[in-house]
């Protein structure tokens, strides 16, 4: 057996060996904010039917106790199913990070496999961080690698979340470079998910998060009972690329590893909508604010986007559901201009209503070269409204706010996790104060054991 | 929501609807005949280091009770569990039925979910038969469907069985159609599988029988509690073919539903190899017959084969492990050359001896028009041997041994059974008796549900 050093094989070796100390303390601290992040997120899919069926699923399925926490039920499980579960219900809101480049959501499945994982293992914090960070920087550099292509047609947080997820449970269990090699083969050629469901407004999304979690949950746990897989699943003539992507770039697959943070490029979600919609709604708050516009002085708006926008919202005319208004354009632009923010409550309590459907129908989105150009890396928000006393006005922002020079502080992310748990009612305010002082010191917690006690 | 007449949709209503009563008599008949043979071959799965790795992680995440059987440990547990280790276990020793037009192997996805899911819920033979019917023309159906270009990347049994196994759980589960289609969607959105791992002679094909079972169980499920999913999963602008063919053909989907019986035309394997060195090895035993050569006389082969056989086996040179050696076209006709057939205790014992080794490295493939225009519908065999006398003999067989045109008589299949389960050790030969007993007479049992009694 020759040494491997092909991409997939160095990923795989820094993934595994990957260690605590060597992460700067801003990485760490931000790993921090996107756990709570991520924590809120699980609550908020409290009582969401596609994410109780996926729950009820694992009900019948799996084990009616264990160490893993159910995060919306509180009760406990193999971590398979918790995983599972978890990662279903933090992906609902859409309110979950996201990293620009990669066009990757890893919290949704890098953190149920890390805590599952961990509270089965009775981990300690520091390690727990050092998976979390482990399957960030992977899964990011899997997307990135994946390309443009890839996600015209893939949801990369399906596909890449699967490696992300066997990186972080990898890490965790201690598995050496080529156990953590076989274990990338696995969670590779289990790698999923089609956006064929945005056409139809199906529940796949909290699927493919479910399935990309418990799936490279799987892999690690096979790879340390011996299982192999391909050592280059990736890259290999028959691999992921070859079969899902027509612009993949190995190079993407070990730029700087261990000096690029890729974790702490990752952005929060400010709006609770669809990210490619976030650009295009600061970009119009922004124009309002400053040209003193409101909602009633807009007769129309004009979006300057990137082509994965209009290939992921194009299609969604009239919203049917609160899941297909956070992929609406013009739902989205219209709830920010009423209401100054396109929250989750926004969502729920007026995506219909006629002064919002009406500024709707006169949004339009189109094709701009510069932020198409800029797109993945850059996500540049531009718009034109036209105003019904016949102005014309324009204005752009450069990095939506939550992105990570714009990124949202410990008391705005603080604020978010109540919203969040209280959007779910997953959680008490009380209880939620408690998580947020855990998470600030999760680093010195000698063991991740149980977050929340099960209800009365 | 208008009434769905595309072709996934079309689909989708076929395998809801299938009445026991509608199914031929001798599809039927064959249908038990393959029951019988994947039984057979997941009892040979018994003991493989790739199925017990499975098989110890469904202990680790699942319930260690149920009504579904594990066969090769005969423990119990739940319907997701059960079916992921009889995927695995029935996908190993590489015996298992193959439909030749699809190049898809159903026996392995559909009958551990109808297993599993009849044990579960008490359904009697008749529905089991109907619901392995329903997974067997949908899966064949859709690996046509995919076509050759999915299959140069893409293991068609992971894919296409994902909805496979989903067609058979939604059946006996009795989902409607629109239902059904809703499982579908979750089915298709989490359908991988790559052929990257042949090159490391890894053990991901069983991980992908395992996927697809579960996954497919998974979605008929989820479907069941109002989940829904893509409506065009097969055919949509990003949907599989969209995304893993480029030669889809959605005709293939609604082929003659209800009067062609793909089930009655998958082939039954006799030599313990990949089907794609079959008509080869065929041909290669008739060309000895027919000439009175044996073996020793055997100067060179060359077998004229199809291109998909070259993507397949051509990277195999010296095989490492006797799983590698079943895609070595070298061994295979080096094995049956010495031993008139290739089954799994030559390959065992014999697949690295020396004179086997040497004819081995004497075997050359070439690409054949002919041949390569007729597959898949038809895996037509043709050998030419220089024989050490200097003779240049050529042979051909149209239809390789299992084959419809030249299938296994009950006899065989009950000999083959008995070979397989005493492979794996998975039971004894009366035991095995008392099961071919059984399965001649599934069609009458009121319910099904344990087939093996625990050992003592």
């Amino acid at each position: 057996m020759t040494l491997d050093t092909n991409p997939s094989a160095t990923l795989a070796a820094f993934a595994a060996g990957l260690q605590f100390d060597a992460i700067p303390a801003p990485v760490l601290r931000r790993t921090e904010d996107l756990f709570l992040d991520w924590y809120a997120s699980a609550l908020a899919g409290k009582g969401a039917r596609p994410v109780e069926a996926i729950e009820a699923y694992a009900r019948s399925m799996g084990p009616d106790s264990g160490r893993a926490e159910v995060l919306i039920s509180r009760r406990t499980t193999s971590p398979h199913f918790a995983a599972m579960v978890n990662a279903a219900a933090s992906h609902f809101a859409e309110q979950d990070d996201v990293h620009n480049g990669s066009v990757f959501h890893p919290a949704a499945v890098v953190f149920p496999v890390a805590l599952a994982i961990a509270q089965d293992i009775g981990a300690s914090g520091r390690e727990f961080l050092a998976a979390v960070v482990a399957g960030y920087e992977v899964g990011i550099r899997v997307g990135e690698f994946l390309g443009r292509s890839h996600y015209r047609i893939f949801h990369t947080t399906a596909t890449a979340g699967t490696l992300a997820a066997a990186a972080a449970a990898g890490r965790l269990l201690k598995l050496d470079a080529a156990t953590m090699l076989h274990a990338f083969g696995s969670a590779g050629t289990q790698a999923a998910g089609l956006w064929e469901f945005l056409r139809d407004a199906a529940d796949s999304k909290q699927l493919h998060t479910a399935h990309a979690a418990s799936s490279g949950l799987a892999s690690a746990y096979l790879a340390r009972s011996g299982f192999t897989g391909a050592r280059q699943i990736l890259e290999g003539a028959q691999g992921m690329a070859s079969g899902m992507s027509s612009d993949a770039d190995p190079a993407r697959l070990t730029d700087r590893l261990g000096q690029r943070w890729a974790t702490a490029e990752t952005s929060f979600k400010y709006h609770a909508s669809c990210r490619h919609t976030h650009p295009s709604a600061d970009a119009l708050l922004t124009l309002m604010q400053t040209h003193g516009v409101e909602a009633d002085d807009i007769e129309s708006v004009t979006t300057q986007v990137h082509q994965g926008a209009i290939d992921v919202l194009g299609r969604v005319t009239v919203p049917a559901t609160v899941h297909q208004a956070k992929f609406s354009m013009g739902t989205v632009l219209a709830l920010a201009a009423e209401y100054g923010f396109a929250g989750l409550n926004e969502f729920e309590a007026h995506y219909l209503a006629p002064r919002v459907a009406a500024l709707r129908d006169r949004v339009t989105m189109q094709l701009d070269a510069e932020v198409d150009q800029a797109y993945p890396q850059r996500w540049i928000g531009k718009v034109t409204v036209t105003t019904r006393d016949g102005r014309s006005l324009s204005a752009r922002v450069d990095e939506p706010k939550g992105d990570p020079g714009n990124t949202l502080t410990r008391a705005e992310i603080e604020d978010k996790a109540q919203r969040l748990a209280a959007y779910g009612k997953g959680a008490t305010p009380a209880e939620v104060q408690a998580l947020i002082a855990r998470v600030w010191a999760v680093a010195e917690a000698p063991r991740m054991d149980r977050w929340l006690e099960a209800r009365a």
